[in-house]
């Protein structure tokens, strides 16, 4: 790996957490939605392993919360997505893929319905809340936008629920996926997510007080040090097996959600006022691409980028890993659905991998452990 | 220096430029608008002398141009900015800042003027095509809004005009100031503007076919060894003791232009039709902040944030830099007016330094040469 440095400046923000993650190692960083976010502390691998098996603390402050209040939120919120959002109940988080008027994918939030008139975006890597103004203008909404000082930490992994009912109590358990409970931390109430970037399960604490970042930090690890508790982050890895899409390296506003694989996200028949669903309903059934799995029973030295089939590019890989734990090389590819329809494989170098689908199932009889 | 490694991904997208910036040697490299953006190659210092002294190639694709074209083009535009726009000539570049209706800095681009149908927005680090887009939703624009296949390249530094001219030709000496021509590269016309991120002189070269990114590249290289040109990018040092701004660093969404001290670039008694120029009339003259430089006699040991004085936050410094050639340190900061009003020096670990106004002025009787 090509190794450079990061210049970090005030315009990658840092967080309130970010003395805690340089305290704690960080090897490496991305910029995300203009801020930091941590990425390797030992290696990809081992950090793979110890999310895998024991519990990580995740600086996710760069999930930016797209705040929208006043009497026109829902309908700026339903304007932006092709799901229904109308029966999300009151703390619920709704994976909502956002689309503009050409079904072209503007970002993939979990939206989270505070009150009737409070609504969290909870963004993907692209300035959403441009976007939102500018519809809020255009339409004459009565809205108020803004980015909140909320600074969402992630507790992922199999001991999550043990460390964070450490922390915030016993009614942690009860949280069901992609649900909130509003919880005390030192007096003041936060809310706490059963959600996360990763498939080991977790929480994510939506901080709302930065002065409460380096105490909450503080209690999770000390009340952690049994559970082996470490800073980590969205792992590479991880990430690829669970077949978890990532904004901007998958898919990008060139993409539908019909491409992305996400159609159980949208609600083409619902009688919704969204921007983008004329145009999802119109191209249904008719897309080009479609995201896919490969998968290799070897190690492969791969760059993202084309898949071609003799002369022809028939797709691209977006993102791959070796995977240690099932002994194959991984990758997620944007592929061509002429190509599939008489395709069961691709050649890379020279090597065959499979065509799958998405998330990747593995025979966990010959996985290994860490 | 606290070093950290970038993880490179999709999702920081590498520009047709990356492999001839790798083959250079860039150390570190920033994320802007979502795009790999070379900062150093040498050390931030003797990249400094260089740029002030010979030419410099600069990958700065990620200054995206955000394309506007269709019978509204220029309305949309003209809503986005306070500055009239009217006026512009065909091949003009404009710096013009984009504000919200409440007065709020979006961006402040250059906003270049091809055809009376046919603009770009030449970004800085926040999605402008997002607010464009809702925009012109809302309001129902005729319009068509992408981000265009244009990968500026910028030359930059003394002996830039004589690098340009031995590729481009003779022709773009008399190009002026934030003027452009198209030119000819290997049969195929581009924009080159003079401008861009420094003040040491130069021109922008707006690629249009990524094909011939590296063919360029090599081509001012080859022409350019009796120049010593070099790979380089923004350099702190030369843009603070320039007093270049940069926004998400020294400007946000949370300032006024008339904060930025960007007076000059907005008409608010024009009689155009501009989403902020209602809110910007209101607050003219009432602002509660300006931008200022910090001049201190010392190198310091100091990290962005709060200038106090007593129990008082009275500032935020924003960017900084020790100026080897003045022998000063030098800053920018964000600065109470009140405090302003009654002081001409602030103290920071005990030092005193000076307030001025930018750009900073220097005596170079006293500067070192490189």
């Amino acid at each position: 790996m090509n190794h450079k440095f990061l210049s970090i400046s005030r315009r990658t923000r840092s967080t309130p957490f970010s003395r805690r993650v340089e305290a704690a190692g960080v090897k490496a960083y991305t910029v995300y939605n203009h801020m930091l976010l941590p990425t390797v502390f030992d290696s990809i691998e081992a950090d793979y392993w110890h999310l895998c098996e024991q519990v990580q603390v995740w600086d996710v402050s760069c999930e930016r919360q797209v705040e929208i209040t006043g009497p026109d939120s829902q309908r700026l919120v339903q304007l932006m997505t092709p799901r229904d959002i109308s029966r999300a109940a009151i703390g619920q988080g709704i994976y909502a893929p956002l689309c503009d008027e050409n079904g072209r994918l503007i970002n993939d939030p979990v939206v989270i319905k505070l009150t009737q008139d409070h609504w969290w975006v909870s963004i993907a890597d692209s300035d959403v809340k441009l976007w939102a103004m500018g519809l809020a203008s255009g339409y004459g909404l009565d809205v108020r936008i803004s980015e909140a000082d909320i600074w969402p930490l992630a507790v992922q992994g199999p001991k999550a629920e043990e460390l964070v009912a450490r922390v915030f109590g016993e009614d942690v358990r009860g949280i069901k996926f992609f649900r909130s409970l509003m919880l005390d931390f030192r007096g003041t109430e936060m809310m706490v997510a059963r959600s996360g970037y990763s498939k080991q399960g977790g929480f994510e604490i939506y901080l709302n007080d930065a002065a409460l970042a380096e105490p909450l930090w503080d209690e999770l690890f000390r009340l952690g040090q049994d559970l082996q508790v470490r800073a980590g982050g969205p792992n590479l890895i991880e990430r690829i097996e669970s077949g978890l899409l990532s904004y901007g390296n998958d898919v990008t506003d060139a993409h539908t959600p019909f491409e992305c694989g996400l159609d159980a996200y949208m609600d083409l028949d619902a009688d919704i006022e969204s921007l983008s669903l004329p145009a999802l309903r119109a191209i249904a059934g008719k897309h080009e691409n479609l995201l896919v799995g490969l998968r290799f029973e070897q190690a492969m030295e791969i760059d993202n980028g084309d898949v071609t089939s003799g002369e022809q590019i028939v797709g691209t890989i977006s993102s791959h890993t070796w995977s240690p734990r099932h002994r194959k090389h991984l990758a997620l590819a944007m592929m061509k659905r002429d190509y599939l329809a008489d395709n069961t494989t691709v050649e890379l170098s020279g090597i065959e991998g499979s065509i799958v689908d998405l998330p990747f199932a593995f025979d966990t009889q010959n996985s290994v452990t860490g």
